[in-house]
């Protein structure tokens, strides 16, 4: 039996369009049955978030970047022609009429293909982000293992 | 007879330096006789846009889009230090007088090493641009096909 | 006795956050006995940067471009929430409470650990930088010496 190709994406920006870019490659290197996992770092932990605001225990500055972050995916905003958000309405839209998949669509669909979400311990911590308020499904790890899986990988990409 | 190595580049990015860099290392790939594809997705498809306006059939939001988005490599910014455009212009002249090259020549020079340059189709559609908007020579496909080269490359890069 | 595996950074930003993320896995990859080294170049050259002033000729744009970069690691700045620098004193205040490493611990690491430290000649020159503004033990090479490495190794990415 062959061993299935790894592919890894290292998921730091907190961008809608970034994050639409490694969630449709990842998707389509399960689709090719390639064994995929997305490690969610920095900015990128916010795609991960729950979208209603859970209760935990934070101190100041826990709760400040908190609250300045997007709650969930469908909260990001683009990287460019954001316009306060306006632009990532528009877009939005467009995906909706080309019936393409919205970001969260394209979560789900991730976790339906059993790609690995990975959620950096490290950052979780500088970031104040809790577990409880981390979706289902998503493992804790360092970089020992995002680099154990990336060193038998050929597609590893940083976005 | 050896394989020739496989090197891809997703070009997500619409900042001029940034495409510069994706393009250096490109052509030096290409030099190296590696088989070369530069995947352009999201802003990354200004730098394929022809600099003359083209007249095609477009509703409003896609109008609009077009109209907002750099048309062509030389229209497009740096990634810091542009200040309304006088940054790129300051970078541009230092590039010419260190006589190295300039965006638009980079992407000639790649077409002359038969790099494989694509244009992302969802993408390409989502953002309303149309077939005739970008320069000749250009291939349009889906993730699949980038995973297809970059399944069978070392140096598959995110840009 | 087996190669070892070879890991290579590109290092096009210049944000505190992305170089940390950068010597986090370059550090890690080193630890893991990869060969490993960080291709510096735009904006990451200024990671490289000694803190002090040094006196050496430039012309006018060399002296605007030098002046408005940070001067070494520790006085670059977030991503995003960087609000002026204060984003950036925030997350350096949480990032000495957890007992993390700053970047320029990170950087020091990384020398300590063999990691190789490149600076890309061609962006020196574009950036006006000159070889006495840039740290000890920074070698200076282009696309050729990066590829050279990139294309033996695996984990390539791009930040």
């Amino acid at each position: 039996m062959e061993e299935k190709q790894k592919t890894t994406i290292v998921l730091f920006s907190g961008d809608y369009d970034k994050a639409m870019a490694a969630y449709i490659i990842a998707n389509g290197a399960a689709a090719y049955d390639h064994e995929v996992t997305i490690f969610h770092t920095f900015w990128g932990l916010n795609a991960l978030r729950k979208d209603e605001p859970i209760k935990v225990q934070k101190n100041f500055m826990e709760k400040l970047f908190g609250w300045m972050m997007p709650r969930g995916a469908d909260r990001m905003g683009l990287s460019r022609m954001n316009f306060g958000g306006l632009g990532t309405k528009m877009i939005k839209e467009i995906i909706k009429k080309h019936n393409a998949m919205p970001l969260p669509a394209l979560i789900d669909l991730a976790k339906e293909q059993d790609i690995k979400l990975v959620a950096c311990q490290m950052t979780v911590d500088l970031l104040g982000l809790k577990e409880e308020e981390i979706m289902e499904g998503v493992e804790f790890a360092g970089v020992a293992a995002y680099l154990g899986d990336a060193a038998e990988g050929r597609v590893n990409l940083f976005i």
